[in-house]
């Protein structure tokens, strides 16, 4: 229990963690390309989900890496309008990340595309999202 | 602790949530292939699993698409003959959607392949399959 | 709940779980290779990851196989020099799977590469290692 209250309280006396923006781009290769999942209704998952998204971004250079944030199942709450992390989304939407919704996920719940937060984007089915990113070559995560 | 309450109330009202069924097959490329690992005790993570796994065939079509679940470690249980869990698994099964159990984890916890449910296969060690369907191409997710 | 038990308390008479020694190896192709992440502050979670990994490598034969295990959010503090998983971490380094720790990870929490068990590699960012370990080929699994 200690070493649980000593990460989390780091963590919320740092905010979200980040580090230095990485060195100018030297090449132009194509983007390395990650799809971190989330799908528990866990408040902690949701933060490093943000958290590491912004990391691998400023750690490899916002033009060498393209990242989606998938939220399906339990998750998807996060992505409501009147949710308490419409800041921090936000915050990651602004920087390039791409934040997703599931469609399918959303009926379940009774949610609309108009309540959720300005800026996400929608695909049918999470999971199916997920498959076809990964046949397309982009690594996966669940945090 | 609101907005847990509401995915899982809605969930729990529509049962296992569904699509209905995909456009037919016009095409007779390969299958997309994906792999979806249990590895927790947490019923909700279990249905998750089966209805994903459900949604993602429904949504693409069950031609396009060939699933499996992997069970190892404490979601191993989910596959016992007394499971609970019977008739939603054995309804997965039926659509063509290959459910396997680690017997590995089986040998720690003293199952024996009749103290399973029927319809289910076997591998030696779950994690070995899921690293090796990866290599083979099979997208992975764990929900 | 009586499940739950049984296999937690099956898995902790028994010790990690293990498997003979996989016969000789017959063919020099390129290893397998399999990251797995840990990312929880969970020591049931922990536990699996280390039985997976060594349970991979007897099965599949230790030359058949690279495995590392990545660690990092909440799930750094198993690696701290004082964790009580030192001998089970250590086994593991022993049996050539590499364990790696997130610098980005021990900033957050304040801790130094003298704060970590010996034998302990690092990363600066463990998500962009697990990317590009996926990108260059590796399997990918989170117990």
């Amino acid at each position: 229990m200690m070493l649980r209250r000593s990460f989390f309280a780091a963590a919320a006396a740092l905010g979200i963690a980040q580090l230095p923006a990485a060195a100018a781009v030297q090449n132009a290769a194509r983007p390395q390309r990650l799809l971190i999942q989330i799908s528990d209704y866990d408040p902690r998952v949701w933060a490093l989900a943000l958290s590491n998204a912004r990391n691998v971004r400023n750690d490899l250079g916002p033009d060498k890496v393209q990242l989606e944030i998938v939220a399906y199942g339990p998750a998807i709450h996060m992505l409501e309008a009147e949710s308490d992390w419409r800041d921090r989304v936000t915050q990651v939407i602004d920087e390039s990340i791409r934040v997703i919704a599931c469609e399918n996920t959303m009926a379940t719940v009774g949610l609309k595309r108009d309540d959720m937060l300005g800026g996400v984007d929608f695909v049918k089915t999470g999971l199916a999202h997920i498959m076809q990113r990964e046949l397309e070559g982009w690594a996966y995560a669940r945090p």
